[in-house]
């Protein structure tokens, strides 16, 4: 019976580590830089001497280990092949046998988004819930699919993709996808940012926005103090968001919608921007799903991608 | 090992029922009235009797039936529990548990669309597939997803209500579940109609379907023909359901789309307006989804009835 997983992160900059029980406790967690050189071809061996290491150091044999889990900035597929990850300088191959070949250990491999939305479920703002969407609106709009307890990888790993529902017909400008008018153009930190400055250069309403650096941040600051123009701004954040997720509802008919990721940092009142759009827009048969907050910030991708490993 | 599975599809005029081998080849199938008086009450105990009495006919025991599937008009969750099927007189019980209480023999329940999602991927167009987007374009616009070979049922029993995305906010008209704007609104042979009229308004262009009682097919008939204003309403059909396509897509990212329902039968000619708005909107990472046409036709809902048991 096993003791232990290691659950693993791997960022553009970093890569995170973590150490659990099997009950998910986490034990120690630590950092490693991400060597991305040579194609990242030292990632996945730097990621296998730290393991290895920490075991010794805790003196865990591997007979006490249930593997590894690693999440990955990439699409990943059912049988744990990374479909290219630009970041890190990954084409296509198998996370999981790469890995396995190295640290003679079961691994398990996913796209980062999805792996955090098992975290979530597992230890997170969406614990005791089986049917899950996670949002995670960061930089851009990350998403993961949990459906009867199990991440949706889809066909080529593209699942969760929610960053890229089509969301407004009139966009000029294109996404980092290159499709135009998508809903990462809206909920993510950047895409607050550029509405706060379109809706701003509208009129001349009175606002402790002008004249400032303009984040999700300040304008939700702005928002929980009465800001007009703040306001308006996060009404139209909420209403895109609540109608992609109205969309993504249609489909899966979730219990619990999870909203982690930078933008979440605003708390509660995100909610009452988007699940008015969510409730108007949505199917009544999905009407009276939850919202809930992401608990775990940057350390869901490592309980999730131990919890993998316990599920596979 | 059981040699035998029933399938059975209850609509709100009859019941289809099939009794096939575990092969998935279909021996026999007939019809019975659907009784609505009484809340539907005759209902299960009508579909009991009619299978124990063509199991007496074919001389097959009990031993030798794997169990019963039965797909029912309305959300029905994991447990097998319809919430509530209005066409039936319907309100909230388990199906599972009632029908085997009369008959004795395994059963498993499951929402009609889904169910027929089901059925295409086992014997029909999405044959060889593992992730499926199945769409019925019928009355309405219904959807059953599957993702790796099994049905998604959602936590109310509401997963893959596709036809309620909303992707039009210029809508003025209510669809028929009180939202505006519904992929059903405009993706539906009704939905068809209502486009088609709207256009024929719009100017005089001459075109055979002007007096002429409008239908999908009618549509897409004069679509073969060249006919101008046809390919318009064909190409706002295909733009709407392309878009909400595109949509799913984001969330499940499937191998293949599989469209169904009398729509359908128009052929391949729909794929030309369906799929350049759909790799219009998509996420590049689900562009390369096949189209498929369902082929079961009204069989398939029999056929994934019987595939649930199997699955069980």
């Amino acid at each position: 019976m096993s003791k232990y997983v290691f659950g693993v992160d791997i960022g553009g900059t970093t890569v995170k580590l973590g150490f659990f029980d099997v009950e998910g406790n986490l034990i120690d967690k630590w950092e490693i830089p991400t060597r991305k050189e040579n194609n990242g071809s030292n990632i996945l061996p730097d990621v296998a001497e730290s393991i290895l290491k920490k075991m010794e150091d805790k003196n865990v044999s591997k007979e006490d280990v249930a593997g590894v889990g690693v999440g990955v900035p990439g699409p990943v597929d059912n049988e744990g092949i990374i479909h290219k990850a630009a970041n890190l300088g990954w084409g296509e191959f198998s996370v999981k046998d790469t890995l396995e070949e190295i640290i003679h250990m079961p691994v398990m491999a996913g796209n980062d988004a999805n792996v955090a939305a098992l975290g979530e479920m597992w230890r997170g703002g969406a614990k005791g819930y089986d049917d899950v969407v996670m949002v995670t609106l960061g930089t851009g709009v990350g998403g993961g699919i949990i459906v009867k307890g199990k991440v949706i990888n889809g066909s080529t790993g593209a699942a969760g993709e929610i960053g890229h529902i089509h969301i407004e017909d009139n966009e000029t400008e294109c996404c980092g996808c290159g499709n135009k008018g998508c809903l990462e153009q809206y909920g993510s930190a950047t895409g607050i940012t550029r509405l706060a400055k379109k809706i701003l250069s509208e009129d001349n309403t009175p606002s402790s926005l002008r004249g400032k650096d303009i984040s999700a941040k300040s304008v939700f600051d702005a928002v929980k103090e009465g800001d007009e123009v703040a306001i308006r701004i996060a009404g139209k954040f909420g209403e895109y968001l609540g109608k992609g997720l109205a969309a993504i509802a249609c489909v899966v008919n979730p219990e619990v919608i999870c909203i982690g990721g930078g933008v979440s940092k605003a708390g509660e009142v995100l909610f009452g921007y988007i699940r008015p759009s969510y409730q108007k827009y949505v199917f009544h048969g999905s009407r009276d799903a939850k919202f809930v907050l992401a608990t775990l910030g940057n350390d869901a991708g490592i309980y999730g991608s131990a919890k993998l490993v316990l599920d596979k």
